[in-house]
């Protein structure tokens, strides 16, 4: 008999519980390929499948008599099946090991997570869409080194996050069709003594593909990995949404004012409303990529086939995936709550030296070279900044003291035409805007057809 | 004009000369695709593909004049280009800013990278094959927690490798497609004011598809990440293998014989033959790791779009490249250099214990509930281990001390019957694994078509 | 008033709750401290302490009333002294920050963490230094890259892991000094505008430093990163002494028997007694790591002084802090209950050609240089190795072949006189390792005084 | 001999070249030694040390003929050797092994580079404190959340990163501490059979202690992760104030302006003036996370004793070196060029409502508990805010209307009054920072003592 100690230090079921659902459909799934194949009476089948449905009707309503001193969830669900049905339990583990079961349960959870995960990021997609839709008209500062580079439409900046979360989409489906491999039938390492037929039972728990080595199938951890690599990228674009955000309610840039919901005071001083969901969507990028990196130092070096480092591929992933999910929730309706300090943005942009690249292009227009043109418009900037002059504010003259080729027409550079003339697959003219918009809608419709 | 010391923190000529090809290949499509849409003459096309042309020539032969003090190969490149052709040099940078043209270089570089990296997985999977073919006969101990588990072919173990390398020439296909996305045309940031053809550059240079979003363009490093991370994940599993050679090249094991060529002496014991290549591959899991996690860090919490701290992206990668492409170089060249000690392996797989499972199943194949089955199994072999007596050695009477079930035909389980019985696919019996074989050997040269 | 869902997403106290002892004791201290300075009134201090009193009891008692919507530790004790004593609880909160209030408990909370992680490691290398006692005549093969190399003894292996503890030791200790500075008084990034003894407060506490700048020490949280990255070095001494147990339980090394409560079985395989708690505390070192990264990540280019990403410094720390110690424990255990196979252990060394450096340095004594003798040495393994002859099996003349200057004294060259002869501060000779076990203990003996 | 290819997989001159100086003073300091315990010959000691010395100074020179194929810097030195003196050459691997010396030199490098590395974080402190006492009066907004919170000085806000700093020197003190071992003696892992005079060579190279225990000796390598981790930290800080920069000299901030050698224009936007040195400060702070990582990952699991695994341990380290001295290098000069803009600070402080913490206090000083002043004076920003009203502008009859303890001295709470309330240890009054200014000058000068 182990004692109190060592059973705390091999524990799992504080976080194994969550595999239950997967667990107990597997076991009804094998059961049920096992009589077909004649490997379990019909009786059987149906008593083992009535118990473990009962099983999950326990845990379901709060009724399992969970005990930590058997470790995992795998062995609450085989004792308590003992208990309810008797011997016919132990039939459950012919032709099948913990290493297929394990394997097969944690799959089987990230098929339906990943999916989870995908519905999260199309309704944050979603808000974003719907911001961007009804800011169609709001200019503001593009930022390169956080210095203003040039004007932007604010729908266009919002649209940049609906790109890097579609590509996060496409990711979450790659690990979804890594995860999509049944290993039941592996044994604990070598295949089972069974002719069983493992391709029923991938069609009974909705796996499209079977393992192909089953020292492969019982050591493989690549997915979780995958999802862990995808979260982290997915966090890291969180992060800089949530920078932008921080940036953007600060006194200083006075873009966007949180609802009161969405910000928090101070304890100390009365004035304070802090844009902590943003703050901890950045800071919990962290501890994401510390899971991916936790990881991958497990995995490294191991041996073949199964070894018990292995149960830890699961507390770091639950973290991911509630954090992952916490942070879109959070999010998106901190998002949807936002109000756009339109006025400001498009002053921000108008006050600057944004136009700039336009003055230079206008040159080119009129035969030099870029390059000389730059050099131009630098001096030009350079002057009318130590004048304390926006470029609009300007005269011909003063236009023309550092180039003849300036002529009245150099008044039409604006912040409209400046948009206007991005006018290329993906720039900011609005016209282009629009109809990126018009694209995204239908990209995030087809994900729910 | 800049100082000495800032000059040496910006610096990155020293690694990113690495894409020169790609920079020149960039600036050649782009220069065609302006003639093209009359934005520069034909003639300055001309001139600036021959100066073009004559500089990758420069470059290769080792003629090239780099200058550190010009920071970067998008620099030299440039300035060289002034002093072989003058003033067209500077129309090449109309409608390009060296946001899309960095971002264009490094996804060009990648496309290129990923196929390589492919090419040498298939190397070393056909090496895998061979190895497994020509000792389809070889019985060894499989582990499960580094202890002797059950019987299996040699040629099974290898084949769990091949399909783990399989995944990875699967994912570094995926970040061929992330990088396949043409970023000229997006500009600093919002687009260029110039009417441009991007999908013609995009064929030009191999592109499939170009960039939706000017902003997301020229911030997007995610592609980056993701050759990172399927990097990690095939090094961690490189890692174990490695770690299986060394373990199989000790004297504890013996499984295997390194050639002198893939083994290092001792400065100091002359008897030593070290398994310096495995070793290191092995260990240079850790710094592909850490690439991964340090790029991550990078980006974290970066405000759109462009920021100098996406230089940090290079460094990492080129190591990464190296690292994997020089591991997979070694390994394949050490693998195909093994020798396996076949007499060794069947050996250490007969005496053990390994069979104690299939003696469970016989039992179960007598009517009696597995969890049972085990339960007297689990008795008999520590008695035998008291007695130091191995399976086979024991006696109809002393088996059947622990269950009347026995008869004479426990003496028909064998280590060939056991490998014989885990008929199911993916399982290790002879028949199964000549079929994975053949497969395998199927979707290694569908990768060459 | 906040909705549901930021609720959740903001909340802390599911893990912030462990540091309510700390949080108490810290306005104990607090109000003693307004009280002696007059800023608090005698009878108020007494109501504060004594509803702090009830609170400490309640929550020890488990009667404590948590309530999930105040979301953390602070807000939770504070709400019910509200509750307690209504009005003066409300004073308690001048001259005091959430900030310095957090920063402060943390610190406190590792003051006393890292004496008892201290203490932990103290157990466990007196648990080293009893088993290399109590092996002091046991030779074995020393490894380098897992090859063996030369003998040693057992006591001399135990002793290297010794060392490595008795830095993490003196790693944490550090961590303890770093901690120790109090930052109460520092408000919420400014100081306060009352006239406090931070002197008094400190030592109250139990500080012996105060900090010197209120901006720094609302935001410092150095100490944290530095338990984190003294205990990945500690987890990652602890993975290769379990990496070695893993390999000395395997059936090709024979070194060491767990006794059964610390393997376990398996579910399948009836003859299994896997090394779980070994292999558990290998792999935990990766989450550790993982911590590590991640709040470094978290911290990067946060602007001073406090950002809500700082929330983050708790949970990976704890779960660090329990990892270590249970790991610490878990090893202790198991290490006092080997059973090493002595036997074996000196057969290993003596098959092997492990006095092969003896021989050259038999040959150096003969007045060759040692690079010449190397290669003789090498030479004649090569010819023992292909004649699978052991060195003491050779007859002279076959040492004479290869060179003349062997003698019959060749064969006083034993694993004993091998042994003896590293007869160096730090080396493997018998009297050295004795001297180095007497200076072990007391060290540890000096940790308890 | 070994091929092209594995060759190209082990080498590491290209980086361990490095360690020619640690290399060589290490061997001249075991020569002098095995010289003095008559291992040596007097003839055969100057012989060697004459050659040696004729290497460095060849290195030095640029005349040492480098071979690639030899592939360390300890091959190359010794092959060299051997052509300048001959025979005598093979001598000086007497009872020394490429384990322990290899471990000698790093240490030796490491210390020296961690007195280079606290010289320059002087150097930095000093620049710190002289910016820091040129802008005494000086004041700005400071912030939590990165909302303005409460008025500072700058030259408290500055402060702030010397002690960040000062915390690094400590840190590095230790791991120079840690570094402060001679493994020489230790042989390849149990001692070498000779009489050595450990504490002579300790002595002639700088080190203040011996190793204890041969096979830690050759494996331990806690001292570079310690100086990866004490860089980590480092860095963050570093990221801290990169940050800060990049804000401060945004458009939104206005507060500071670099000088134009320590920004960038842009290829495109000739307004351009970006903060590159901040940012790349800031973004290479993940490549030493990344490389803490890597080391970390790349010793989980490795039994003892070396492995080649450990030749991991340099390319990490020599990167991280090379970063933290750039960057010190780079920001020290960035942060001398740095011009305030000193009235946009006040005017920030002034304009936002960092006053309210001190009207509640007002009004905790007219008898009212903090908490309930704090929900007074919240109500009066949110009015205050709707009406556009600073809390300068409000008339006593409108601070009345939320507290009839308001009277006329509630004008008397400004800027400067909040400032010089904050009169404590560590706290913003003038007062304080200036004694806080005269005792870090202090520590800074006592580290050159």
């Amino acid at each position: 008999m182990r004692g109190q100690h060592q059973s705390s230090y091999t524990v799992s079921i504080h976080y194994d519980w969550r595999l239950y659902r997967e667990d107990i459909a597997g076991s009804i799934a094998h059961a049920r390929m096992l009589a077909r194949q004649k490997i379990l009476s019909i009786e059987d089948r149906d008593v083992l499948i009535k118990g473990l449905t009962k099983i999950r009707e326990e845990i379901e309503s709060g009724e399992f008599p969970w005990r930590h001193e058997l470790e995992d969830i795998h062995m609450n669900i085989e004792a308590r099946l003992y208990e309810l049905i008797g011997e016919p339990a132990g039939r459950l583990h012919t032709a099948r090991s913990r290493n297929d079961q394990v394997a097969t349960d944690l799959r089987l959870y990230l098929l339906r997570v990943t999916d989870e995960t995908n519905e999260l990021i199309s309704q944050f997609q979603k808000v974003l869409l719907h911001s961007a839709e009804s800011h169609m008209d709001v200019v503001m500062p593009g930022y390169t080194h956080l210095q203003r580079a040039q004007p932007i439409l604010l729908a266009h900046h919002i649209l940049a996050y609906f790109h890097m979360l579609n590509r996060d989409r496409s990711r979450f489906q790659q690990v979804r069709n890594s995860a999509d491999v049944l290993p039941l039938g592996s044994g604990a390492l070598a295949g089972v003594p069974y002719l069983l037929d493992r391709e029923f039972v991938a069609r009974e728990l909705g796996f499209t593909k079977i393992s192909s080595n089953s020292m492969d199938a019982v050591s493989d951890r690549d997915f979780v990995i995958e999802y862990l690599s995808a979260s982290s990228i997915m966090m890291m674009h969180v992060s800089r949404l949530a920078e932008e955000l921080v940036l953007w309610s600060s006194a200083e840039f006075g873009f966007v004012h949180f609802s009161d919901e969405h910000t928090t005071g101070s304890s100390i001083m009365p004035q304070k409303r802090n844009p902590d969901i943003a703050e901890l969507a950045r800071g919990r990028s962290g501890r994401v990529f510390g899971h991916l990196m936790g990881l991958l130092a497990v995995l490294k070096g191991l041996p073949l086939t199964y070894n018990r480092d292995l149960q830890e591929d699961k507390e770091g992933l639950f973290d991911t995936i509630d954090t992952v999910q916490n942070t879109l929730k959070a999010l998106t309706e901190s998002f949807a709550g936002l109000e756009f300090k339109v006025a400001t943005m498009r002053d921000a942009a108008d006050k600057s030296y944004s136009l700039a690249t336009d003055i230079a292009d206008y040159l080119v227009g009129k035969g030099i070279p870029f390059r000389r043109a730059h050099g131009i418009v630098n001096a030009l900037v350079r002057t009318a900044e130590a004048t304390k002059k926006g470029l609009s504010e300007m005269t011909l003259e003063e236009y023309q003291a550092f180039s003849p080729l300036f002529g009245t027409d150099i008044f039409k550079v604006t912040l409209d035409s400046s948009l206007a003339a991005r006018d290329v697959h993906g720039g900011t003219a609005p016209q282009r805007v629009k109809e990126a918009l018009r694209e995204a809608w239908r990209i995030v419709s087809d994900t729910e057809s």
